[in-house]
């Protein structure tokens, strides 16, 4: 399984661009894939396949509204592990004996 | 403010390296600034030079036990905007008009 | 077109990867889409499912050697806009009035 | 000795940013350490220091012009290692026997 974790921004749109995440987050929330969005990005956790597939689904949204559009990712692929949106925080708690702001 | 996201990973040190992020996230803790660590690196909130100089600390730290480090970083400078950590995934959120996973 | 910029790092195969990395660059040099690669990374250009299909065949052949595998990947989509491997920074070039090391 | 490899872009300026990039590499020029720009970021060579220094600088003069300043780093920290702004390339060429392109 893959965890990836992208970002998407539109050049050119002003410097407020949630509005164009939001139409992201929809369509990543759309796939049901597991995923985590926070303040820089989103995390989702799939096959190699259901991912690419998705953030190329994503670009393409925002390009239709966009004519530059960035993108910013981030992929950790591990055999034989799953589910690890959680048990990756949850090692680094471990090791560190307490929980941290997650 | 800034937001600064990103992780540290030792090259060499076989491929389970949580004990290592461990070791970081301390340091992001201790460093008394706002933080959240996900599945694939950790969001700290501060000015240029406070997350610049937690990000140079960690390197350093991790540069102690492994020969070879690699760093991934993202930032998002914007004057005048303050606590993104949680409200830029509010204003997602927002534009959705419901809650999303975070 | 798009160009895209990514690196590809196995974990837990010792801290020097040129050996894997130059495994990447034979598939990408046999894609045929015209590419440059730098200290940090490989640059392509083509269409988004050339690019998007190149990595993800990059990425498959890595994990056949290593079992965990760390991607980085950044990606400029433009509309209408070509041979940007050499224009982006040819148009710096002219911005400054002089070139500058490449 | 260390490579950063860094882009800067600013929001809300438009979807043609070569104007400001341009800034950004008069003071990496101007630093003296050794750099290589392409198409899609600068790397540089240099201490921790000296790079995340220039990376600041680099930040902070964006951000006179600009209200949201968006910045993507890689760093490839490695003991005991000089000159691999070339010799990384170098070294995958060697493995694969001959010449890429770059």
């Amino acid at each position: 399984m893959v965890l990836l974790e992208f970002s998407i921004t539109p050049l050119g749109e002003g410097e407020s661009v949630s509005h164009y995440v939001a139409e992201a987050v929809k369509l990543i929330d759309a796939s049901g894939l597991d995923y985590q969005t926070h303040a820089m990005g989103t995390i989702v956790e799939g096959s190699l396949d259901q991912v690419l597939g998705l953030l190329r689904q994503c670009i393409e949204a925002m390009a239709v509204h966009s004519n530059r559009v960035s993108v910013v990712a981030k992929l950790d692929y591990r055999h034989g592990y799953e589910g690890r949106l959680k048990s990756k925080v949850a090692s680094v708690e471990q090791k560190l004996g307490r929980p941290i702001k997650k």
